[in-house]
Order: C-alpha cells, then sequence, then structure tokens
C-alpha cells in the first residue's frame, strides 16, 4: 500500500464526488444535518457513507463510520483516504472524535479530505485529527 | 410493502445464507465472537453486515446495525426482515438492546430470524424483542 | 439481596421523586427532551443521572445509563429498581433499547418504573422489557 | 471562571489522586482494562468516574466521560481539568477520540492530566487532543 502517497488526480476527483454524492441519502429528520462521506481503500475502491439518526440520538451514527464499516464488511480494512461533505457553505467539515477513532483503528498514516459545498478541500493527515491517540497495541501493552 | 407476508423460501434461504457469509468479514480481534447480519428491504434487495469492533471497546459496532447503515446509505428504508447468525453452537442468536432500537427507527413491524450455526432458526416480530418502544413518533410529542 | 421484592412505600416514593428531580439538570439543547432517571441499589442507595448530549448527537447518553454508570463508579453493581421520569403528559415514558442492555449488564430480574409528569406510573420487569436478552454469560459460550 | 490558569498544587494533587482511585470501581471484565477519571470544576468540585463497559462491547463507557456525566447530573457543565490514570506502566493514559469529543462539548480550552501509575503526568490542552474539533456553535451554522 503506497501511504504517503496523494491519490491521483482522478481517483481524488472520484473520491471527493462520491462524498457528496452521498450525503443525498443521509437519514437525519432529527439534526437535519446531512453528512456524506467516501472511503479510499488501499486496493483502489471507494467506499461512501452517510449518517444514519436515531430517535435516541446516541444510537445514530455518522457518516464517515458507515462508510468505514461497509468497507469492513466487504473485506476492506487498509484505507488511503476519507473525504467528508456537508452543506455548511462556510467551513471545512470535520469528523468529530468518535470518528476519528474509529478511523484510526485501521492505522494512523492516512489522509482526510476536509471539504466546502464549493468543492474546495483542506487535507488533513489523521494523526494531525487525532495526536496522541489510543490504539489496538495500546491494549496489548498490560 | 408487504409487511407481515413471511418472505418466501428461495428468498428467505438467500437471506439466511447471507448473514452467516458475512460472519467472515467480522472485525472483532477484541470479543472474538464474530456476528454477521442479512437484511431484506422492502424491495427484495439484502444488504449484509458484520461487527466491527474498536480498541474502544464502546466505538465498536454489531453486525445489525452495519448492515442497516448499509441499506439507508444506498437509499433503502422500509424493511422486511433481518436475519442474524454467530458461532454459538447451541443458542440461537440475538440482538442487543442497542441494535433493537437502531431497527425498531425503521418500524415496528417486521421480522427477525435468530439462528444457529447449524441451519436452524426462531423468528420474532421485531416488537418481540423490543415491547413498549420508544421511536421517532414519541420525539414529535413534546 | 431481596430481588423479586418491591421496594416498600416510603422508598418507592423518595426513588420516584428522584427520578423527576434529576429532569432539571438535563444537557439536552439538541433534542429538548429533559429524561431524569433514579436508581435503587441492593443496599438501598439511589443514585440519579439525567440526558447528557452532544453536538456530534451519537455521542450522547440518556439519563438511565448515567444513573448506572454513577452507581458503578461508586461501587455498587447490584441493583433493585430504576424510575425514569420526563415530560411527556400522556406516555408513560420508556427506556431506549441500549438503556435496556446496559441495565440488563447487572442482571434480569429487577423493575423499572416508568412514569408521567402527574406522579402515574406503570412497573415492568426488566426482561419484560428486553426478552430472549444477550448478556454477559453468553460471551463466555465461545 | 479562570481558564488558563492551572489548579494550584494542592488541589491538582487531589485531582491527580482521585483518578487514581476512581480506577478501582472500573467495570471491566472484558478489556481487563481499568481506568480512572477525575474532573475539576470551574467551582472547585472533582467528579470520578471509571470505565463501565458491557457485554456488548458497544454499550459500554469510558472513566472520562462517566466523570462528566456525573458532574452534569449534579448540575454542574464548566469545567478547568481532567485527569486520567490506568494501569499502563510506561505510557501516560490518553483520551479515545470519543470522551475529547464528549469533553469538547463543555468549551475548547481546559485542561487534561495525562499519568501513568507512578504519579508522573503529561498536561495537554483539550484543544491540542482534538484540534480542528466539531462543536455546538457548528450545529447553529446550518
Ligand atoms: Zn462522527
Ligand atoms: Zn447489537
Ligand atoms: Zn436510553
Ligand atoms: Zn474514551
Amino acid at each position: 500500500m503506497e501511504r504517503g502517497c496523494p491519490p491521483e488526480a482522478e481517483r481524488l476527483g472520484a473520491l471527493l464526488r462520491r462524498s457528496r454524492e452521498a450525503k443525498a441519502a443521509a437519514y437525519c429528520p432529527y439534526s437535519r444535518f446531512a453528512v456524506g462521506a467516501a472511503l479510499l481503500t488501499a486496493g483502489g475502491h471507494i467506499f461512501s457513507g452517510c449518517n444514519v439518526e436515531n430517535a435516541c440520538y446516541s444510537l445514530g451514527v455518522c457518516a464517515e463510520r458507515t462508510a468505514i464499516q461497509k468497507a469492513v464488511s466487504e473485506g476492506h480494512t487498509s484505507f488511503k483516504a476519507m473525504a467528508i461533505a456537508s452543506d455548511l457553505e462556510d467551513d471545512f467539515i470535520v469528523p468529530c472524535g468518535a470518528c476519528r477513532q474509529v478511523m484510526r483503528e485501521f492505522g494512523k498514516d492516512w489522509d482526510v479530505y476536509l471539504t466546502k459545498p464549493d468543492g474546495t478541500y483542506v487535507v488533513k493527515r489523521l494523526e494531525e485529527l487525532l495526536p496522541l491517540s489510543f490504539g489496538p497495541e495500546d491494549l496489548r501493552k498490560l
């Protein structure tokens, strides 16, 4: 897997587009805050997700985790990049702490594209978003 | 949607098989308790899921919720039946309370097939598994 | 511990009152749905809780779980009864599936008092609220 | 509230001690990874918590969130510092992403003391642990 090597332009374009499209399926009757995410696997597949809320708010789940769960359930556990899209016009949408931790389960060294509806983005390494993280190897230290 | 009408034999067979197959992708290094689930939509599609655990245990998710999130993220929110599979030889595997609540978000009137590895099962209405439930309509009462 | 034996009138009155009072501390700027809970331990202590929501909805927690976590963190893990209170005038407030599962971690045989603001209630055994449940002993079967 | 002003030595000593003591109540039969946390409110109160796990792993909760929920349920929502303790001899224990997000609900500008069993610690601002965070004000932008 070529971590550290950004997806080439065409693939990145597809990733960003898929995150925007995924937003359309968001089930968010409570927050009305639709989010889409697209996940690029090491093998070049893209899995997308949206938020899926619940009347018992704590049982909802974010777009980013939905995308990861889809990929894992299809046999993929090595990832290169995630793109996230929302309807916030003036902010690059960021993942919540729970999603950062779920991403981190599958490695610290991949990219997260934070986008705006106008197509602009900033990219961060997961490690920048969740510094000093706890992970699978820490459980084994006890 | 023909709720109350059980899936015909062939479709049910596929649903049960898909729940067993989905178990193979379980990411469960912490519990070593692999679970698979398969969800039949009102339109006849099947979506499968597995558990996806996390070093921070509370950030893991069950097979049933993975299957629902996959279906919702692909545009399906009306469901007929869910089948669940585990490696417990002597017990019909049941969904946890969180999964029952996530299922219930999408209606009370559908079937849950609790299976054993030998292919036998019992079927329950969701309402039997989560009686006196809280749901979307309750939030609107305030 | 005298499970199966209902709390005597005075203690029950205190439990119901504490669940109503606990509601006042609810941090629920997102749902505006305040809930209070009070938990009676086997030793006769009462611990109360409220819902504590989060801008990332899935990171919120219910009143019932807050009460249980408080009790456990103070060294209590054996419980007799839980009372739940909300502002729903016309419904006895019920616990969500996640809370039922968290209650069930500490036994199947205890009482849940579902109340209305007018002080009336219905009482259910936890097993009635979460039939056919998965619990700690099931994990050990694999 | 004097954010930015570290707790004086005596109070900090109490906070660190309470996080270690809280660990004793940890209910962690699944991970066997006991964690304690202590939370200092703006008014000078200390609330402590431990992890409370569940057979359905995803329904467990961390020590840090337990401490916050206790404080909120007792009417406190303004915090100055959190201390975290575990049995990891060689690492300063860090909060998971979910806990960082729950802390952040109540402000970005407070301190987290990451400790070792030998009593040494490092201190981080919450903003250093969860940079570029999503919070309550972001929900209001839509
Ligand atoms: Zn998230
Ligand atoms: Zn579950
Ligand atoms: Zn609940
Ligand atoms: Zn945590």
